[in-house]
């Protein structure tokens, strides 16, 4: 059993490059147990200072673009460029269902290699608010660490993409050439979070297609208002295997980082992230605590009922339950 | 001054079709006065067993669309075929922008003068909040009243189109002809919201190109996944001023309720919407009273600015301010 570290050891390890401390501290967030957070969060906040540097970018993607592939690809590129690069993943199901990112041990295979790639899987937790707590906490560590890039992977459950939308300054959406029907994959709502689309698989007799597909989505984003005003997505297409177009990506990203800097669009974009997730963070707790209340445990199944059957209407349902949530809270 | 009345006489003068109190009764639930709002509750309650008869049906569309020419047609169709119209509109900005339904005089004129219809400008109240929770019940009232078809118009500020596919079972989003660039005047995420584009001003010079964007709309519909896997969104077109494919938006809305009967569709959404506002009114009180605490006002400011220094992590802000969070709530 390792020894107990103080937080002093865990920013200390982190600031210095060593990669067990860095690992440790990321599973010290990742704890559930409340005697560990008052620990973490010592540890976060005397590494904040040294944290924001990196280009933090997301990437999710359809079922099948190939986006581990991509991962490997690119992060093997940018360490090509001497960049230090960081890989996390967003699965709030990881535990329990197969595709997290280490799950399959083929996955990422030469990246693992890299000595300047650090990949880290999930952390376990069903609840989305739980993984993406522990997500943006380890890419302030990461930050801290020295590395230059972190891409946060989603698996696209449920309401994972906008989560990792929120804690990331470039948002990069991996899909296919296809059929219309096929590319609605993409889900509702996805396509309007991109900073970029990215065709994936434009190899072998496939290229064309792809290149058709790319053309057809920089047609699609017209219809489409921009995250920003200050950034105009655009559509790029790449091929993983060949290593063609993976350049591109970064490029882009680059001009996105360059042009950001004179607009301002990144420090804004992480100053409404950090005051929209103080936000969440309070909602999430003032909600658990009201349905923990006893006096609307003991009403809620009931008044739902109600309001679905249609007998209370939901104003006067929310009224009579603010008005017992009186109670101590726990 | 006229009465005082009891609910009962509310109800009463409701369902018996009188239109004098129809309005007496909006406006009572409009009242942000809280000495209305138990009798408001009261009305609403009574009526309740009365509601749910009618074809909810929200419109919005972009600044320019013709949306108020489109719903007087609309409207007019309507009573045409015999049926009772109310339209309601969701504007949360009414109070001090131009552009309320009845800001301008000169809008919906003869739909105005048709004795089957009843036209109910947004209430004031500049919170999206407030504004919609009044329309949610005043669409209750028309329903008890006898109307079958509640249009409801947003005027597209902030997030109304999202409050109004919220409280309506079928959501139509106007646009118009014109290149790229112009129709992103489409909201971001608005299009995912639709059960039907519809594309006006098909008059005229501008028909071939409003046909034209009609099919490219049809297309990009392609490229999104549905509000419900149960009803595929259709792109249609019309022509306000002559009068032409007004009859096939209604025809659509037809096919939808058909459908929506056989497949649970609109039952199904109406139980979703009833659940989500109750949870709704409950987040916004809740935050309500947390942002009123005392102690939370005297500290809100300034924990927000550390956090956007980076001096605090927002994990650590909302520990800090959940554990103050414990004074009596006002």
């Amino acid at each position: 059993m390792p020894p107990v570290l103080s937080a002093q050891d865990y920013i200390d390890g982190v600031l210095r490059g060593d990669r067990v401390m860095l690992a440790r501290a990321i599973t010290l967030i990742e704890s559930d147990a409340p005697k560990h957070q008052a620990l973490a969060d010592e540890v976060i906040q005397g590494l904040l200072p040294y944290t924001g540097k990196s280009v933090r970018v997301g990437i999710t993607g359809v079922p099948g673009g190939g986006k581990s592939t991509f991962i490997e690809a690119f992060g093997c590129h940018l360490c090509d460029l001497g960049k230090k690069v960081a890989v996390l993943a967003i699965d709030p199901s990881s535990s329990i269902s197969r595709g997290s990112i280490l799950g399959d041990k083929t996955r990422m295979e030469e990246l693992t290699r890299r000595e300047n790639a650090f990949i880290r899987p999930s952390p376990s937790g069903c609840a989305l608010g739980g993984v993406a707590r522990k997500t943006r906490e380890s890419i302030l560590i990461c930050e801290a660490f020295g590395f230059d890039v972190v891409l946060v992977e989603t698996v696209g459950v449920g309401q994972s993409e906008t989560t990792v939308r929120s804690m990331v300054d470039f948002f990069l959406v991996i899909t296919i050439a296809g059929a219309g029907d096929e590319l609605q994959g993409i889900k509702k709502g996805i396509m309007e979070l991109a900073d970029s689309l990215l065709v994936t698989k434009a190899d072998g007799d496939n290229r064309s297609r792809a290149l058709a597909t790319r053309a057809e989505l920089e047609q699609v984003l017209h219809f489409i208002t921009p995250v920003s005003p200050k950034w105009r997505p655009r559509a790029l297409a790449c091929s993983s295997l060949e290593g063609v177009g993976i350049d591109e990506v970064w490029k882009l990203i680059c001009e996105f980082v360059a042009k950001g800097r004179v607009t301002g669009l990144i420090d804004e974009r992480r100053r409404e992230q950090s005051l929209e997730w103080l936000q969440w963070l309070l909602e999430q707790e003032l909600w658990r605590r009201f349905t923990q209340n006893p006096n609307i445990v003991e009403t809620w199944a009931e008044t739902q009922q109600a309001v679905l059957a249609g007998t209370l209407s939901p104003t006067a349902a929310a009224r009579r339950l603010i008005s017992i949530n009186t109670q101590p809270q726990v």
